[in-house]
C-alpha cells in the first residue's frame, strides 16, 4: 500500500485534525464523536443540518461544513457508516430550538444510525428531521442499500439546504427544499481503477488493466456493466445517456452540471470529460447555466469520475448561487 | 493506460477547450497557440502576466488565468515546453502599453522558448521581462535543469506579481515582487507512484512496490534518495528538514505553507499530511499564518506530495490576501 498515513486505523481522526488544524478560525474538532463542526454552532434561531456518512469521500462531507452548508459532519471510518452514539451526540451538541436536519445518503448503514439516533433524540425532546438523497441512477438496489444509492449529487442538496437555514427558512421549508433539489438531481459514475482503504491496504475490489466498471458505486460497489476501457467520448454519452433518460431531461432543460473526480483522477481529464458532456449537453439542447468540475464525493485514490445533473428551477438557482463559506469550491 | 482521453495527441487541446466552455464568462481559448487568457485581456494600462510551461501540471498554470493572477497561460504539449512560436503569439496578443512579464519555471525547454520569443518581440517594441521560478530544493541541477527546478512555489510568485499589477504597479516593480517571493520560498516533493502520459501510455519512470522518491521532479526526474515507503509523519519530517534548513526558515517566522498533491493523491491523505507539517512548524516555532490544502501543481496522475514554505513579510501576506478569480482555491 502506497500511502500517507501513520497508523492506518487512526487515519480518519489524524485526516480531522490536520482539517481543523487548517481551518482554525472557522472549523471545531470534536474527536470524542469525529465532528468537524462550525466553530459558531449551534447558530441560535438556526435550523442545524448534520451530515453523516463514512469517511474515505472527501471533500464530502466533513470540507463541507461552514456557513451556507453543513454545521456539522460526523463521518464514521473509512467507508463505515458513523456509530450510532456519534450521530446522538453531534445532535445533542448542534441542534437548536429551531430544530437539526440529517442529510444521509441511501446506504442501509446509514439510515439505521440516523433513525436510531433520531428516535433517541426526539426522545429527549429535540426536534430532528431527515432528508435521504439517493441521486446514482446506476442500479436499484446494492450491495449496501434498499433502493437507489446516494453519491455526488447530494453536494447539490447539502447546498440548497444550507443556503435556506441561513437565511431562516423553519425546519419543515428547510427539509422541503432537501427533497426537491433530490427529487430533480441524477448521476452516475464509473470506474478506472479499484481503490484502496488505508486499514486494508489492498484494493477493494479487482479490476483488469482493460477494465472499467460503468455505475460503479462510491465504496466499489458493482455497477451496471464490466465494460472494456473506451474513449472518454463514448463513456461521457453512456453515463449522459443513463441520467438523462432517467429524470427524464429534456430539451429547454436549464441544468447544472457536475463532473466530479473519484480521487485518483487528475483534473486535466475532468476538464476533458467537462467539454465532451458540455457539447453533449447542448447536442440535446439543454443549457448549462451552472458548472462544477473537480472531486466533490470520491472513493479514496480510485480513478475514475461521475457526472451530476440537476434541473434548475427559479429556487434552486438562487440557492446555488446563495453565499457559502467552505474549504472546497462552491460556485 | 487508464485515462479520460479520445486521441491522445489532441489531450491538451480537448482538456483546454472544455476548461473554456466551463468559464465562458471569463476565460477565452485560443488554439492556435494554446493559450488560454483573461476573456478581458489585455487590460489597457495593467502590466500582462503570461506563464508557459509543460501540460501536465494542472491546474497549474492554465487553471490560475483570471483577474489577480495569470492574464494568460499557454501550455506545451504533456511535459514539454511551449513551441516559441506559441510563446510569440501570446505575448503579441496579450502585451499593453506597460509591458509584460513572463513567469517561467527553470527548465532548459522552457526558459530556450521565452528567450527566443522575448528577443523577438522585444525586436517588435514590446517591453519584455522574465522571472524565473526555482522554488526546488531538492537538487542542483537536473534532467532538465541547469539550476534548481520550479516547482508548486510557483503558484505564490502568481498570486503575488497577479495581485500587484492588478493594482497598476510598473513593470519594474511586478519583476521585483516576482523575484521577492520567489527568493523567500522553498518547497519539495516526493513521488509514492509513477505517472503515465497519455500520449506515451506507460509510466514515464519505474518506482517500486514498496520504493518512493524523495525530492522527485514534478516530471519524474530523480530527486535526491530512493527510499523504502516510510509513515507519513517520517516523510513531513524529512522533506520539512529539507526545506526549513535551505532558506533557512527559523523560529519567529511566520510562513504561508502549502501542502500540493501531486494529481492521484486523495484531499484526504493531504489533510492528514497539513496536521503532522503544522505541528512540525510549530515545534520550530515557526508561525503558519496561511496554508494551502490541495492540488496546485500536479505531475498527471502521479500519487505524491509536496511542501512550500514562504518566508511572509507585510508586503507578501498582503498581497497574498488580495482578491483573485480563478477556477481554484487561491486563499
Amino acid at each position: 500500500m502506497k500511502k500517507f498515513v501513520n497508523d492506518p486505523k487512526q487515519f480518519v481522526p489524524d485526516m480531522l485534525e490536520g482539517l481543523a488544524l487548517a481551518n482554525p478560525g472557522t472549523l471545531t474538532y470534536d474527536p470524542a464523536s469525529n465532528l468537524i463542526m462550525r466553530v459558531d454552532a449551534p447558530v441560535p434561531g438556526k435550523v442545524s443540518i448534520l451530515q453523516g456518512s463514512g469517511s474515505g469521500h472527501e471533500p464530502a462531507h466533513v470540507m463541507a461544513v461552514g456557513p451556507g452548508m453543513l454545521d456539522g459532519a460526523c463521518p464514521g471510518d473509512v467507508f463505515a457508516a458513523p456509530p450510532m452514539d456519534y450521530v446522538l451526540a453531534a445532535t445533542r451538541r448542534l441542534a437548536t430550538e429551531a430544530g437539526l436536519v440529517y442529510i444521509v445518503n441511501n446506504y442501509t448503514g446509514d439510515r439505521m444510525a440516523f433513525e436510531m439516533a433520531q428516535e433517541l433524540a426526539e426522545a429527549e425532546g429535540i426536534k430532528v428531521r431527515t432528508v435521504i438523497v439517493d441521486d446514482d441512477v446506476a442500479v436499484d438496489n446494492s450491495t449496501f442499500t434498499v433502493g437507489r444509492r446516494g453519491v455526488a449529487g447530494n453536494f447539490f442538496v447539502i447546498k440548497a439546504m444550507g443556503a435556506a437555514a441561513e437565511r431562516g427558512a423553519d425546519i419543515d421549508e428547510v427539509v422541503r427544499v432537501g427533497e426537491h433539489v433530490n427529487s430533480v438531481t441524477r448521476s452516475m459514475g464509473m470506474a478506472l481503477t479499484s481503490c484502496t482503504p488505508p486499514a486494508k491496504g489492498t484494493p477493494i475490489f479487482e479490476l483488469g488493466e482493460t477494465e472499467a466498471e460503468m455505475g460503479v458505486g462510491i465504496h466499489g460497489e458493482p455497477g451496471r456493466e464490466r465494460v472494456q476501457v473506451r474513449s472518454a467520448s463514448e463513456i461521457v454519452d453512456d453515463l449522459l445517456d443513463a441520467i438523462v433518460s432517467d429524470l427524464p431531461f429534456a430539451a429547454g432543460d436549464r441544468v447544472a452540471l457536475m463532473v466530479n473526480g473519484l480521487g485518483g483522477t487528475p483534473i486535466s481529464e475532468l476538464y476533458l470529460l467537462y467539454g465532451l458532456a458540455h457539447k453533449n449537453l447542448v447536442g440535446r439542447g439543454i443549457e448549462i447555466a451552472r458548472n462544477y468540475v473537480g472531486e466533490y464525493c470520491t472513493s479514496l485514490d480510485m480513478a475514475g469520475a461521475s457526472l451530476t445533473l440537476v434541473r434548475l428551477d427559479e429556487e434552486i438557482d438562487e440557492l446555488f448561487g446563495a453565499p457559502a463559506a467552505v474549504p472546497i469550491r462552491v460556485f
